[in-house]
């Protein structure tokens, strides 16, 4: 986990001032690094027996979406408001200042489904609870929240107590 | 590549009325599609023995990233205007209206890279050959462009003709 730690680089004041950026492109440009990451993530899921990998955009994407390959599961998309073109169900949820939304199609997920939610930061978890809530609607059950990354300062865990969740590395 | 077909959506009218876009999500959330898709775009890839797979924001992650995952490449991500955080290089490119622009970090290519560009559609190109010559610029060979899906009444190969392009189905 120590190259993984490595290979995330801070960026000063990004995207607002005060902000230390996570950048995790030199994470993704290693082979060796990236194959790792997911290869972990897969061991941690598997126990799981997901059928559905939802994945948060966009950066999530980068981690649902081989995940689900290597799994074996389907790949279920959360977007920002108007991107997904059929019925969607919608859930805002509260951010420093103002509101957010996120969408994912209706009949993407049926009951009985075995959901892992995949995002590449744990941060304040506003996004990620508000993307449980959307599958636990359904009838589908959060059997875990799987990141890449956390940062523990910001508390996200305390709005996910009612899941399980799981992060490679923490800062 | 009948299967994948069927399982791409026509949604009339969206994002704007008189298209008819193509809704790759019941294609992702079918875990055999998913997995026969990702599989057929890396036995196209291997023989080119690519170094870097660059995918494009944000769908295009949903290809890109499995494909690194399973030919062992680094992933590098195209994205919109101010999204990536550390020095990049930029592009702007025709629309039907006005000019996007595309970014990628400086440095995430080296001349000798065998590259190859991922995205879920090819439609006119525009986006494609952006891409494509943000590549070019860093000394890095195109080896192929690689689609999910491609329009060809939409005529995307004729701004890509100095480049191999691959797509798995056509409309």
């Amino acid at each position: 986990m120590e190259k993984l730690t490595s290979l995330i680089r801070e960026i000063p004041d990004f995207p607002r001032p005060g902000i230390l950026f996570k950048d995790i492109t030199p994470l993704l440009e290693d082979a060796d690094a990236f194959h790792f990451a997911v290869t972990e993530m897969a061991t941690r899921a598997k126990g799981l027996r997901p059928t559905k990998i939802v994945s948060i955009e966009s950066r999530g994407f980068i981690f649902g979406a081989p995940l689900a390959y290597e799994l074996h599961c389907g790949l279920v998309i959360v977007r920002k408001p108007n991107k997904l073109p059929h019925k969607t169900t919608k859930i805002e949820y509260a951010l420093e200042y103002g509101v957010d939304r996120l969408e994912m199609h209706v009949n993407s997920l049926q009951k009985g489904d075995r959901v892992i939610i995949v995002d590449d930061l744990l941060a304040t978890g506003g996004t990620a609870a508000a993307t449980a809530e959307l599958v636990s609607r359904t009838g589908a059950s959060v059997e875990a929240l799987l990141f890449l990354c956390e940062l523990p300062a910001l508390h996200g865990r305390q709005k996910l107590k009612d899941y399980d969740v799981v992060s490679l590395v923490s800062f």
